[in-house]
């Protein structure tokens, strides 16, 4: 393989990075957007003013480590990604869709925590983001995109994790409509093995082994 | 030519590229920002105001495909510099004074889609953008600024496809006054052909070929 | 080391650095959001208008120089990282939580600057900004994250001067149930070390001294 | 000088820079923010709030093509830096403190562009940021930070230029006390030099010429 075009590659996975990273950056910084306290309150007022916004401190935060966990999925994801393609870049933006609205639905759950309706969206939002973020990732894995360094086990390790946050997120939605807080319970369980998901590549990876996808 | 001077190059259209990027990613990132649902409404209302949202929604999905799909474009325009010199500095500044309007335009299409005044100023926003861009692509090709790896086929084919979405836009201002549904079917045609703008470079391309310009 | 390796880490630090100098940029360029004058004031009430705006424009002078600080610590904490693990980027994910919290607080503080619970909030946010990053500075020193280049001397350095700003922000909590005044004294003793924090590698550094960790 | 030293001065750099660009092309694109129609007008009263507009419009165009220019110099100041210091860190940082008070100021030229305070301190934040970023070109091309490419003319010239911007910026502080419209004028006067300012260093200046400081 030249060394030019190696190079020329390199820059452009180096714009889809700086792209996705200052969406996932501004996305995770406007979530607290809404954080907001009238001004003129009396000091008894502004303690319950403050008392009331735990509702939004806790939807920011759930949608902070959210947004913070898909950065570093789609981090690891793009990990070994050598050339950019179109369809790479489209699958890209198509992770980036849901992404955007992730302050919008959290704003929402602050404000109507306890409605199937929101719980539905907020669902929905992060399932979307999970599944484009499993189609990018079974893009990226196949050749000439991949530099051949993913082996089997992250390819189904990630595969796995990537997938069961989609699935948890999608059974989520139906549940919401019995109990909008055994849908979060399903969120919880989703979390949870993506932590699996992420895994420094050792030294012994950087010889190609098995040719994923 | 030397290593350093290349070097030094490379360097400056990749800041380019940052400012640009992020320009991209906080518009597109921002078009959300105006989907708000008043707090405290009852469950009827709630899902009223929901279903209300579905304009703003349609406009906001709308503006994402279009930054996306400019984003793209703009990728493969610059993706042969590797010499930023003043004029396409300029130019791409040009690009980016549209694109910082496309928020406010999609919030106006979300609340007055029926208007001709509207889709004009909508379609007009789009169409200086795609000029702006069709500007910088032709003096993007030319040497110095070019690696001279642009052939003609890749120089005809993203000029028309730019070209054809700024004329669709264009168009659309006049049609707006008989009728703004026909003008939101214009932006459909327009938006097609640039399917075809950015295409990989294949291995073939990396020898010089027609030179540009 | 391999080379190959070597420029596979320096990429993925990039990244981190990337998403992170994102989140500063837009965290230090949102603090001043908030600040507005409403239209159609007559001249002498657009005079008064204005002259209400300086505890709006001192909190956010603060919070600039609190964020723009911390930014050339978290500089520093990672100029040495070679390779970016799980830990380390999720250490730095919780310095960012604090940081996305900075523009709120320094909302609360430009409106209720005299009440003991706003100083509480903001001297608590910005020790827990202190407490993540000594965390990942204590964490990026150790191999295989570090070069290697970090003498002892930096280490003790770097960890004081960001341990004491963590110190007295959250002695400035207690203090601030006596007296804000004095809490915001405390601020002001806990940002001086932290002069002394980056410091440029000299060439002699460039010799592997002691091993950090 | 050792390879391995100028690979991380430059990356240090590149820090600065992405930081930088970010603040940039937040404070440019959040220029629109304050762009607002009303919903549910009738389309009299939608095209007399889009007329009414105008000011806005002028006023984020002025402070898009100041922020860009500032943007450009800031971009050729920093081009040949290869050591970033702690001193060259704090000047960038004073830089970006007047550029995020940006976009207040231009909403207050929007509301009040016909009165002296307003123009008055728009003018000073403009004046704070020449003053800063020449602080900055000033201690960039001083070595080690410079790589010695800088040579007596593009000094003088860019010195030349942005310490006129400086001045017409300053010298239309008084001159608003007298006229608003006259300390326009001012602006236009200053904005004209630094069109002289960046300039693509040709070939033959990558011969160290004079030393620059």
């Amino acid at each position: 393989m030249p060394v030019i075009e190696d190079d020329v590659a390199g820059s452009d996975v180096g714009r889809v990075l700086a792209f996705s990273d200052g969406v996932f950056a501004i996305a995770i910084t406007i979530l607290v957007l809404n954080l907001e306290v009238p001004a003129g309150l009396s000091p008894p007022e502004l303690v319950t003013a403050l008392r009331d916004l735990w509702p939004e401190l806790f939807s920011a935060a759930l949608s902070f480590v959210v947004i913070g966990r898909f950065w570093l999925s789609h981090h690891g994801v793009l990990d070994h990604v050598v050339v950019a393609d179109r369809r790479l870049l489209s699958l890209n933006t198509l992770v980036l869709a849901p992404l955007v609205l992730v302050p919008f639905v959290t704003q929402l759950l602050a404000d109507y925590g306890q409605e199937t309706v929101v719980v539905a969206y907020y669902s929905a939002t992060v399932a979307a983001l999970a599944l484009a973020l499993l189609a990018l990732w079974l893009c990226a894995v196949r050749p000439p995109r991949s530099d051949g360094t993913v082996d089997r086990n992250e390819l189904l390790s990630r595969s796995l994790g990537i997938g069961t946050s989609a699935a948890a997120f999608l059974v989520a939605i139906p549940v919401a409509v019995l109990s909008p807080q055994a849908a979060m319970l399903c969120w919880l369980l989703a979390l949870t093995p993506t932590q699996l998901l992420v895994r420094r590549r050792a030294p012994s990876d950087a010889k190609p082994a098995d040719q994923a996808g």
